[in-house]
């Protein structure tokens, strides 16, 4: 049996939906991955009353609970008090916290506000967490079968804290058995087309097959329970990757991720040494802003209109042809910047289609290499934001495949 | 007393953290602006018992709760079960529910598989809600002093559910007051910042004062609770206004929101009739990204090297004058492109800067218009995506300061 774990998330921004609670579901999957059953995620607002009751429900259901938020200086921060209330512990001053919090404002030459102090204050028998990145120390304790540990709930705060002082906790308190993640991470192919593929293939029992689409990519997740041996892993991952083949960008594994898209080609750019520019229609910007920080891409434009467009090269185009015109394109862009590569994106029809999320659009795209040209044709569908993410991925990924070897 | 509500989330990719849960966020977001108090958010898994207790305890202490998830047609889907146990409400077979779902199918030409038939079941004295969006219907029930709904968990079919049916159930069975919720919505302005200012005047003490933070903008929120009277709330929203001076891009009221600063910037050139050239440099194609869908930006262009940008466009620049070189840029695109107007931003020092997360990086930037140009300065901080991002919002804002008349 697994040792089961909560989350509690206080803070009237979260009970009334100004903030969405991403911090849940981050605690959630690391928990997951360390060997806890998540049972149960609850959220508060700031009333105290509340929070006492929440405290004492917790402590006869969970082995492990994470709270986040109500740390702070302000009268409606309460956690240190709620916890003092509800378990009998009554609030100390912590020295060490309070010159932790005074070397904080020194060091960025502002005076500590007498609000502060209170942050300094802890429940008896508590552990102290420090905070290395902001002004609340968090705390630790046990308390029945349940051992809490209370954070800020600013996400760049409790990400390290839960990784420098919770983390190394649980292993030294629970018997753990971590599972391990294997994502295959997927552009150009939909869930349901991954799903119909994977029929072809049982899944053992133990291993819990997933899957997450976001705008960009979709993953298809595989969760091996601790102990799963390495090599059936590593084989099952392999014909999960064999049927959804070139579509696969990247495999992650717990603790070996590879970044997003941008990123993956971002290190194959790099390792070969390429350069690269770009013409954007339907993507307006966005391919080459995906790969913001790279040294490789030398330009890139976009022109609202392809006769402008061509007329901007130096080039004389045809209109009914478009990959003829990119191809025309493309060479003089190359000539003009001096880059490896060139990736042009045009598209058929006018600009009315593009808002229109009932139609879908053609993207023609041409990647000019040392080898020639090689054209691909997409269609994209729905807003047209969506549409512009779509392109620009699609080009993207084409440009992988290519660094890849694999078409 | 307004009334209590709950947010109830059901499922595995919830409890687990694979699915951020922006539902519960949504809901109590319509339930605060039309007069609940909300009390808690909960969220368990797909375990029947787990379920059957949240559900017990809901009834004890909420006068509504919205459920979503747990609607589908597998095995993992138990909401109605979980409310047949807990209520004691035996599943009985809706005809009208399942004659809709064999339509759904049929208008798609797909046989409806057999395990969709169990959709179809729900608890003794409920009410079907008709779903138009999906093949799930939810239901709704009073048990005890507590209306439930139960809605599907995918946002697509939740929220129009939500609208048809949860909201008119509410003005129906509960005595609503709602509020007025007024976003002013800014760029070029920290949320400390905006606190400072606001110390000049005193916010009265039944409206909520809040504040939303996002990469390209922040929020001042303020809630005014039913029966504030109109003058009192616009007299506030523009004493608030006022303070916060030019950075207010926007200000959004309950049913009548502007969209982003893309979309503000979108009205006020379609308005004015005017078009726009860009030369990026950090925002590396994401401002022309921002604006996707407009006809008025005729052209974008980035350059990794400063010194090809200045042989593309065929001018010499002074490497050590960055607003001169500006100007220059910013006339020949003009004459190249034929724009009204035209942005050029470009910045200090070289490119290594941008990507490191301690350095901040100095923009330049210049606005090319009939009445000559208009440069400003600013400093751009964080990771090379936070510094993107602040380099495009930051130019795009400048042109609508120029579109508003606001300097």
């Amino acid at each position: 049996m697994n040792p089961c774990f909560e989350v509690f998330s206080q803070g009237e921004e979260i009970i009334t939906g100004q903030t969405v609670d991403s911090n849940a579901a981050w605690l959630s999957q690391q928990a997951v991955q360390q060997g806890f059953t998540v049972t149960r995620h609850t959220a508060v607002g700031d009333r105290l009353d509340d929070l006492v009751s929440l405290l004492r429900e917790i402590v006869g259901r969970a082995d492990c609970c994470v709270s986040t938020g109500g740390l702070g200086p302000t009268s409606d921060d309460l956690t240190a008090a709620a916890v003092a209330k509800a378990f009998d512990k009554p609030l100390g001053f912590d020295g060490a916290a309070f010159a932790q919090m005074q070397r904080f404002f020194a060091s960025r030459n502002r005076p500590m506000p007498e609000a502060n102090r209170k942050q300094a204050l802890l429940p008896e028998g508590a552990e102290r967490l420090d905070n290395a990145w902001g002004t609340a120390p968090g705390f630790a304790l046990h308390q029945g079968r349940c051992w809490f540990a209370f954070l800020p709930g600013v996400p760049s705060e409790m990400k390290p804290m839960f990784l420098e002082h919770v983390l190394p906790g649980w292993h030294r308190r629970f018997q753990l058995k971590p599972s391990t993640l294997v994502s295959l991470r997927t552009v150009g192919i939909g869930e349901s087309d991954i799903q119909q593929r994977l029929t072809g293939i049982a899944i053992p029992e133990p291993v819990q097959l997933g899957f997450r689409a976001s705008l960009n990519e979709v993953q298809t997740k595989l969760l091996f329970p601790h102990g799963y041996g390495t090599s059936a892993r590593e084989e099952l991952t392999g014909q999960v990757a064999g049927l959804l083949g070139d579509a696969v960008f990247a495999i992650d594994r717990t603790g070996s991720e590879n970044g997003d898209l941008a990123c993956v080609v971002d290190a194959l750019m790099t390792a070969q040494s390429k350069t690269l520019a770009v013409v954007e229609t339907i993507s307006q910007g966005l391919l080459a802003g995906l790969c913001v920080g790279s040294t490789w891409l030398l330009e890139s434009r976009f022109e609202q209109s392809r006769s402008r467009l061509a007329a901007s090269l130096g080039v004389v185009i045809d209109a009914d042809n478009p990959m003829a015109s990119a191809e025309t394109m493309a060479l003089a862009v190359r000539q003009q910047s001096g880059a490896d590569f060139v990736l042009v994106q045009l598209y058929a029809g006018d600009r009315t289609l593009l808002q229109d999320r009932n139609l879908g659009v053609i993207v023609h795209t041409l990647l000019l290499t040392e080898n020639g040209c090689r054209p691909v044709t997409h269609t994209v569908a729905g807003s047209g934001k969506r549409k512009q993410y779509q392109a620009a991925t699609l080009a993207l990924d084409f440009l992988r495949r290519h660094l890849q070897n694999r078409f």
